[in-house]
């Protein structure tokens, strides 16, 4: 799934660019749309009361992005076990497809006191939506 | 009391300054520090399940602050009456002492679903502490 | 003009809504669109070296806005001299039609190097275009 | 180095935790405080019209962590080649000894263009101070 996203004026930062912090931000902005498009919006996993703490993330800076520049973010899913999702992001300047950056970020699944679910046993359902949207 | 406060790289915006909004947030590490100071830590507040959303927020921005600047916030007690509070800051960079920025904020204090506590009538404590450091 | 805004994950705080500093980046998203709206993006202003800083921000929080909800932002010109300039800002909640928070910033016109500008002498164009915008 | 940071409300998200993307923030802070330690402030590198961006971001996620929680940041530099710069973090909560998180970023230097420099040739005083603070 393409997610697209104009870059915000308090994103930047002294350099003239994109603060780094930020792209760990759009990543989250770009995984929940995914989330919704594969039709288990995040809120209903949250009404389910499950959790989904990030386990954690990698992120190589290729260029950088300036305000205003629109960013196109292609996610998907990079790996699934039921325990741990893995999922990748390339980030591209929407008008120069230049690559800004390439993502991963991997999470598990929680209850309310952020301990470990194993979605296959438990959540069969989610569980295989996952397992249907992994790339090949 | 007055509160330090470094001006880190992450704050300032291309404009090669701290950007506006993050003003608001040393407001808030201010307020914390200073309800440490006078002996009712917000953790405390929280503990009794009441919750301190903000009602309203004021800025006058008088020069910019840089990244590395030291400031310092003075903060106290502007009004209070049980269901509403008033806190003045005034923010100074500490080595030139002219002033960044003038702020008031007012809160209120609620229970877990954010419904308005009146605490002089149900936490007599508390509404106590804050009528004793409230500025003459 | 309208701004329509959903809200990000890591826009809210353990409350469980967005915390309050976040309502000034709105803000200026809304703003920035409206610049565009008007046919002075911001980007234009600033190639012509002209920098806009905010000079104060009042803001008053009416209903706590959560993850996912969408805000629609009604943005217009309060007040506008050639120097300083009000924007008035209405936050609802786009589904239920609660007024989230009434904002308001101003703002000057600087050169480079922050130095106020007066737009009425300096930049007649863009001193009509605003003035063309300013609501009755 | 350890760099010591109290987790502030505004860095909490709907889980009632730090939002995983502040940690990226809380290593910044870190980075520059080791350089002051080190004896090159990040203020005097951009004086010498140098900048450093970050080429890359790993951070893995082990224990969460809540507002008011005091962080213990170690840095050290883990590779430096003259021209790449990795620098390691391993952060703690200072009062249970439980590491939240082990995070690694890399840089380079530039021109204010973003140009890169080899700090080896072109500014060998800076190179010498990264070498010697090396870790063994």
């Amino acid at each position: 799934m393409k997610f697209e996203r104009k870059v915000n004026y308090y994103e930047t930062d002294k350099m003239g660019i994109v603060h780094h912090s930020n792209y760990i931000r759009y990543a989250e902005e770009a995984r929940i749309e995914f989330f919704n498009y594969i039709g288990i919006p995040y809120k209903s996993i949250e009404e389910k009361n499950i959790l989904s703490p990030v386990l954690g993330v990698k992120c190589n800076y290729k260029h950088s992005a300036k305000f205003d520049d629109i960013l196109e973010i292609d996610v998907r899913i990079k790996d699934w076990n039921g325990v741990r999702i893995t999922i990748e992001y390339i980030i591209e300047n929407k008008e120069t497809k230049k690559i800004i950056a390439e993502m991963e970020t991997s999470h598990c699944f929680t209850d309310m006191n952020l301990k470990p679910l194993n979605l296959r046993k438990k959540y069969e359902e989610l569980y295989n939506v996952f397992m249907k949207n992994m790339q090949n």
